[in-house]
């Protein structure tokens, strides 16, 4: 098992669907990835911040998970970050209505002692300075160097962005950042460029479409499970990305073969995230109810041509 | 091997997209349905109508491909059926620039004797009275009758199409036509409504993100191949079908895994056909060539997971 290294933010968010809204709820990406990698007992730190009003209830939930937290600060006269956002009918757009950076505009990431060997490091959605910050503090080298961003630090910190991703082994974006990034339409030639600037391996997410995994010549395909309902699409992303580092975390296997099965897992993963508000169902899911719906997955994708 | 009749369009189209544009070509759902399932040295006969303007060179086309024509009627004095439309920039969507019905709106169509015990029936999209009068030409009962049809359809004779929905087995449609046909946003309900309307397999295609096939409470899933570019998508949805019909066709197999076999194998037909203008690429197509592409496809979307 290799530890598993997450930075990212740790966060309350207010979320309307068309099912309903809620007050402050736990959220982050930090929390979703470690949610999610806390499902195969991942050896797993958060470093991240996080304001005096943050619940003693929501730190205690990430330790009974085995995540180490050591790292992440709590600035007591400060205020925890928060996002609120509202969907749409068919979920697939929202609109931000309020984003307070509140302790995470002076964040000053400081990876634990005990991390800074680890094999894995998974870099949740953040500013690219605090992203490259963590890779600096490394002292051994990591196996595996994660990244997830979004097109706000496209469009704000292009420059620092991009000598993140020269950096990292894998980068997962969505398929409109994609085009961003590299402005080719086609995911496949968009999936080549990225490759040019540095990560080996490109994961492209396509929400209910599904994810791509590309290495060199290779590709590899995982739809989204289709569901009766989503009831909120918040924190899905951050889920895959944190199924897929906490499944190589525990098989310790690198290879494309291997992150076919990691992708798999985090699709797995963030169908469950979407079936309630937040990370309530991440909060109650087992393993066992994980390997089942694993088995919905391989029913869904599986075939066997003879060929005649 | 089972005997399939194809009832469809047979077409001249125009077609502009962002990479050119053609003049009167090749065209027609039975046309590409015709082409797809050939691949399968499918006994198929094809009951259509083309005017006196249409090429002896295209009817020779089918002829070559072991395809029955005496059902393809030829209105000495009248004009093929005409569509023109051209694709916006990112090839999803598109604009009917023209549609000139032409000898199809008098079509009264004729079944030949010898294929009125066809085992599978493929009714390509076309006026639904047309298809309904094929089914009630048939003498002996067939195995499975798979019906394709389209928003058009469900604007302007929604009631003639659900007595044509209620007498099939499969039907194909895209998403938003699921969508509009059930008034249900999600895929997995829309598909159950229209299991209960009659079809008892429901293929829901979703063009570049791939095909759903359900049945009961099954469902199969087949992307569609990432390609670096589609050149053009005319006919994309009518290879599919035919791929799928042609392959039970061939393997006379209507097992549910068998049809997920079917799904694959119109998915790779569809990702040939969109390579270049028309009918231009399937007209080159070699077995061989498919084949090569599922092997493609299974590397795209087999995975191996040892439970832990």
């Amino acid at each position: 098992m290799h530890k598993l290294l997450i930075v990212g933010t740790v966060a309350f968010d207010a979320i309307e669907t068309p099912f309903g809204k809620t007050d402050k709820i736990l959220g982050g990406a930090a929390t979703y990835i470690g949610l999610a990698a806390s499902q195969f007992k991942a050896d797993a730190a958060i470093v991240s911040v996080v304001g005096g009003d943050f619940p003693k209830k929501y730190l205690d939930l990430l330790v009974q998970r085995n995540i180490d937290i050591s790292a992440l600060e709590v600035v007591e006269n400060g205020k925890t970050f928060f996002w609120s956002g509202k969907y749409k009918n068919d979920l697939n757009s929202r609109d931000t209505l309020d984003t307070q950076l509140n302790v995470l505009a002076d964040f000053n990431p400081k990876v634990p002692e005990s991390f800074k060997n680890a094999g894995i490091v998974m870099l949740g959605n953040l500013h690219p300075a605090v992203q490259n910050s963590v890779i600096d503090q490394m002292t051994t080298e990591p196996e595996l160097i994660i990244l997830d961003t979004m097109n706000f630090w496209m469009d704000n910190t292009l420059e620092e962005l991009k000598k993140v991703i020269a950096k990292v082994d894998v980068i997962t974006i969505n398929d409109e950042e994609a085009r961003q990034l590299t402005g080719e339409y086609s995911l496949v030639v968009a999936a080549r460029k990225i490759q040019a600037m540095g990560p080996k391996y490109v994961v492209i997410k396509k929400g209910e479409h599904g994810a791509l995994l590309f290495h060199k010549e290779q590709i590899f395909f995982a739809p989204a499970l289709p569901l009766e309902s989503v009831f909120d699409p918040t924190g899905a992303g951050d889920t895959f990305a944190g199924g897929f580092a906490g499944f190589l975390s525990k098989t310790n296997n690198l290879s494309f073969e291997n992150m076919k099965n990691a992708v798999i897992y985090g699709s797995t993963l963030a169908s469950f995230c979407v079936e309630k508000f937040g990370t309530e169902r991440m909060q109650t899911l087992t393993f066992k109810e994980l390997n089942m719906r694993l088995q919905q997955f391989k029913s869904l994708t599986q075939f066997e041509i003879e060929l005649t």
